[in-house]
């Protein structure tokens, strides 16, 4: 059925469409093992499963154990000689293991703390603590090498004045004080850590003109509101300090070399020509704040506003408290280094599956990133060992050990910009693992194209402390509460926060991060994320590292050695229906009619041939792309069967293969717009990108939210028209892979 | 029309009517005032707003505060001697102002504080206070009478345990403690105060085999969570303690005379045979609970349980952590008095208007009671002023001060007790005071029939603090945020907690509680409920309590003086309808079907004569009710504005004003059952009730509502005959009062 068909049929399709028809052949536990290896050939699909079976055999906690002892032996910033360390302790290791492993160096643009100073300068004299307490049940903690607490691309800078408590810090926060005229122009602002990036309170509170800025983590957020303390329990303590970057630049990496690899000889910005934050800035523990709100003399804060410390939080400290803050900081390039180890592919070697996890810490880094990092090297290991006895993926699996993912992902976007155009050729996906040992509570959020594979994944694993039987897809299946289908369980969308941003956002590579979690503490760039941390309270056995590491085995095997590459042509066009939905909610939110519901039901029109009545502005036309996503849903699926079908007859081989596959990695690249986001021009994704307001949440079809959130209906029609230019070349990559598939 | 050719349009009729026909007349400042007063011939109405304006020219906040002081001057808990002096105090007071001013005794069973120790035995020895810190800022606060916190009704006894923490001690938080196999049996459990009413929390704690119980004010929900505490502010400090009562017997009033007179030669109950707690109970400030939870060591409470407190919550605090609890409390028989003011009506003396507030209190009592009580005075005040000038009232205003309501309504109880088949006969409305003049933003619950004509009172008084013009009603509609219909503010239902409930719920007159409130604080049953915190929190301008005196001046001027009595036989059906829905959600909730939607859109049954289909089942029967209360609200309507054009003309005189008024005071009494609600004979009213698991909210048609808690079909299908019996003897009453109109 070629596309025109498919769209003449449009006005009888319900908006959502049945799932895939049920499966057959299943195994003895009732998993269904065939039909998830459907981009193999009937024929080979027992050989692979045992080469998985092969891989999993590998994973073993004692030996995990060890590589967690041996990678959180120090403190490791990134640009500090622990950091030098590491990566060369990594670089050992990958090769000790079996890699072709080297380092790739970057000279990049970081923060260095020099010094830090708050006090109480009236009523009283007070100098605060600005460091975390060493715990007599935590060796690692009186390690001479932690540093005080310090948000990384802050400003030097001294002041003192009166101290104004400012919430979360949010837009609306600051919105809120204008309202109630509270002053905050050269006073200290005290916002509590949650809800957004830090980088954006400190952006909004330099737009309001605050002089200086005290992060701090609530007990209500982080301690004793949530659960049992450490070392008690795994939730913060009083002086638990959450350190972390403050630069909300319009893209990550290098903050001076954006878009290319900062060598030591790239052209680079001028320093000061980039919007890196003007105040200075410093992390807390409650204690510490504590000290200062409790001598707060103002007005009661609004509902919604209170912590959990045992006072009534006010928004003002009145003229009677004064506090200082003295924040020093370097900012100047440094040199830092990727880890990069090679497995090379025994059938198509340039085509790559890319598997990582960022190496700096903000202390030992137990958890953050070590979490991942030991189940990564524990997935190297599997694959090695299979490689020596001669069996080798298909594909060339990268095991990358990124720098300085905590400045802003700078590692691993450094090399996603210097190995731009192979990867965007030959990369077939990039799977991140930071912090992804957490627990035994599976999660993961991914691209439409790479979900179906993910829950497959996950279906050949056995959940660990589960009854007999269970898979570590059942328990995931059963925590998802609403399943947006029969047998789905809950995936997250893409957005920030992690080193998958590189390869999603600039250059359309399908990403999924995923992991365990569950665990009740939080140690989140502390000095309390140490061993002992993670023992007491993710688990000294191990289990979650091992469960992660059998669920990337088959990932990466799958992904690595199917003939057609397993990614899903059909999904992105529920998920981009579901989001226009949102979005079609938040355009009425603030006044824009953005609905498409009754075009969709009444009345069908097509990409390249408008429907007989005449579009009557953005309704419409929002309402055509809507009604697009339906036709496509339906064609890409057909066109998938008919591959599957292909693939099961042994049909596809050599050149038309590399073909069909070529097709299939372009799915996701349909979606670059080499002008990228309005406004982040380095951002070239136009399916999903970081939050532009909060950083930390996914914003899917950034250029219809950023066009509403602006209320500026040109731009909607402008976004609208570049979403239906995606379908269009997403329906042409379809046509010919048909063509393809019918030879 | 009669009610056969009403019920012939059913299948027409929306489940919804609209509104009475918009209003003329409306005078200058907007507000209408000829058609609030539809029950007087026009030709009078000018003469009764004249009426009103003189009543209203009275209230005056000096004077208002110097009642105040005179009856806030010493703590005066029921029984003691302060409680007799402020019952003579008001005799003589009511006296002064001009009325007929009488004591009636009662000899009541009270319990009475002798002794009570809270301390920690292990791993420390502390011994915990039990009584609020005297503040230099608030004199009253250092007065020798005041005594330690106690919960009255409590049992004596004394215990040593380890101790569990319950969270809010609701059924659900046992239940839950029971499904982690918390040991709770020969334990002391403590549980914060607030979502139910204390008793209840006594009664689940004894039901698990809890030894001993304290109870403590937690400060997310009291103090420093909610904002400034008191001296600075007005929300509990760390020694602010909540006394109370905590009965929870099936009746209001003297525990040992249930349905008479507690005189002194009254026949009496065996108090063991009475279910009074069987352990002791005490209550504590979180000063003292925070001793107790801060060194308890078992595991961290489920989500929703942590309170406010600087620590994590924990369920049990192990072994090594042991409480006494020691109290001694003497039940026994005690005078106590109401103060009972009359004003003869001129007209119809036997006809009645009762305006009452309790006058015992914990202490001083300047909120609970006397903010309600100073208003009252006032009201007196207006009434007595007017008279001495000649214009007095046609019906008689009974003015009320209530003995030991806090120890379950027992004053008010006993009064409606000893003049039931008078108060049956001849009692137009009651007006409950409690706590009245908290603040200026006013609100109201009500029964059905009195809503229309508190809405109609608020309109006639100017909203202190407001814009020019703006009215009570006004600013009280504009804080009604979804208005059940155009123009109607938010009333509460009538439920559990004050002294209406002898009036309604055992006799079926019909009651309104009202006031001011909004201000931010909570001294509620604490020695930090004194003149000082009233002035400092809700206002030393007695502007608030100014208010609720006129707004009750108008009100009471209109059920006193209206030929024809102004209760609305209208709106029941539509509250009727309403209830039932939320019983119907209620209903598929816990699994039995009782919706009544479908039934209501496309069949039409009769009271009397069944449909042609017959009922299959509970649910039919259920729809017929609900459509049936559409019938009878048509039907109501039109008897009511012929009434209304009836009693414009001047037509109504005489014995046949005399039937008219007797049959609109039968459709509250309608209601009435005489075997009363299941388990629960005292209460006889089918419309509404206390709620029997939290004893604060109301439960409205509570036999339905039993029926569906306890999951019992076939007392659903009698409930819903039970209710289709009032419907039929309201219709009844409608048809009578229809041949009285049409004369």
């Amino acid at each position: 059925m070629n596309r025109c068909l498919a769209l003449l049929v449009l006005v009888v399709l319900p908006a959502s469409l049945p799932a895939q028809a049920p499966q057959k052949n299943r195994d003895s536990t009732g998993i269904d093992i065939e039909s998830d290896l459907f981009h193999w050939p009937a024929a080979e699909r027992r050989k692979h499963l045992d080469f998985e079976r092969v891989l999993n055999r590998v994973p073993d906690p004692k030996r995990i154990r060890g590589y967690h002892d041996l990678l959180a032996c120090e403190p490791h910033p990134a640009g500090s000689p622990g950091d030098r360390r590491t990566a060369e302790r990594l670089k050992k290791l990958f090769k000790e293991l079996g890699l072709e492993a080297s380092l790739h160096e970057v000279h990049v643009y970081l923060s260095h703390f020099k010094g830090a100073e708050v006090e109480i300068v009236a009523p009283v004299n007070e100098t605060l603590c600005i460091r975390e307490k060493a715990l007599d049940e935590d060796p690692q903690t009186r390690h001479p090498g932690l540093g005080p607490g310090w948000n990384t691309y802050g400003a030097t800078g001294e002041v003192t004045g009166q101290v104004v408590y400012v919430n979360y810090g949010t837009r609306t926060d600051f919105r809120e004080l204008k309202k109630r005229g509270v002053v905050l122009k050269g006073n200290i602002a005290v916002a509590r850590y949650g809800k957004l990036y830090r980088g954006y309170k400190v952006k909004y509170a330099e737009e309001a003109g605050v002089a200086g800025l005290l992060l701090y983590s609530d007990p209500a957020d982080y301690g004793y509101g949530r659960g049992i303390m450490y070392p008690e329990g795994g939730y913060a303590n009083p002086y638990y300090i959450q350190r972390g970057s403050i630069r909300t630049l319009p893209y990550p990496g290098d903050p001076l070399t954006p878009g290319v690899e900062a060598t030591q000889s790239a052209e680079r910005l001028d320093p000061g020509a980039v919007a890196l934050p003007k105040i200075p800035v410093q992390p807390l523990g409650w204690d510490a704040a504590h000290r200062i709100l409790s001598r707060m003399k103002g007005p009661a804060v609004p509902s919604g506003w209170q912590g959990g410390l045992p006072l009534a939080y006010r928004l003002t400290g009145g003229k009677d408290l004064r506090v200082r803050l003295h924040v020093e900081q370097e900012r100047r390039i440094t040199r830092t280094w990727n880890v990069i180890g090679i497995l090379q592919g025994a059938v198509w070697p340039e085509q790559k599956v890319i598997v990582g996890c960022h190496h700096d810490a903000w202390g030992f880094g137990a958890s953050d990133p070590l979490a991942g990092m030991i189940a990564e090297v524990e997935v190297i290991r599997s694959f090695a060992e299979a490689a020596r006895k001669g069996r080798r993926p298909a594909r060339t699996l990268v095991f990358a050990a990124w720098a300085a993912e905590e400045a802003g992902m700078v590692g691993s976007t450094e090399w996603v910009e210097a190995h731009g155009e192979d990867l965007r050729k030959n990369a077939v996906a990039y799977i991140n693992l930071d912090m992804a040992a957490m627990g035994t509570s599976f999660r993961a959020g991914a691209v439409p194209s790479l979900r179906r594979i993910v829950a497959a994944a996950s279906r050949a694993v056995v959940q660990p402390g589960g009854p007999e039987g269970q898979t570590v897809y059942d328990a995931w299946l059963a925590r998802t509460k609403k399943p947006a289908r029969a047998g789905e369980p809950r995936f997250g969308d893409v957005g920030g926060g992690s080193d998958h941003i590189g390869f999603y956002c600039h250059l359309g590579i399908p990403v999924v991060g995923l992991g365990g979690g569950g665990s009740r503490g939080v140690s989140y760039h502390s000095s309390y994320d140490t061993l002992a941390w993670y023992r007491k309270i993710v688990g000294d056995d191990y289990q979650a590292a091992a469960m992660v590491a059998r669920v990337v085995n088959v990932l990466a095997a799958r992904l690595a050695c199917a003939p057609v590459v397993p990614l899903d042509p059909v999904r992105i066009a529920r998920h981009m229906r579901t989001h226009l939905t949102s979005i079609s909610r938040l355009g009425e939110a603030v006044g824009m009619t953005t609905s498409f519901e009754s075009f969709d039901h009444h009345y069908g029109g097509t990409l390249e041939r408008p429907a007989t009545r005449p579009p009557s502005g953005i309704s419409l036309e929002f309402g055509t792309l809507a009604a697009t996503t339906v036709v496509f849903e339906k064609y890409a699926r057909s066109v998938n069967d008919r591959l599957v079908k292909a693939v099961a007859g042994g049909r596809l081989k050599g050149a038309r293969l590399d073909r069909v596959n070529a097709l299939l990695m372009a799915m996701d690249r349909a979606w670059l717009h080499d002008p990228g986001l309005p406004g982040r021009p380095w951002y070239k994704n136009l399916y999903a990108a970081t939050d532009e307001d909060s950083g930390y949440a996914a914003w899917t079809l950034p250029v219809l939210r950023h066009a509403l959130k602006h209320q500026d209906r040109k731009a909607l029609i402008e976004a609208t028209e570049l979403y239906s230019g995606v379908l269009r070349r997403l329906t042409g990559l379809l046509e010919k892979l048909e063509k393809e598939i019918e030879g």
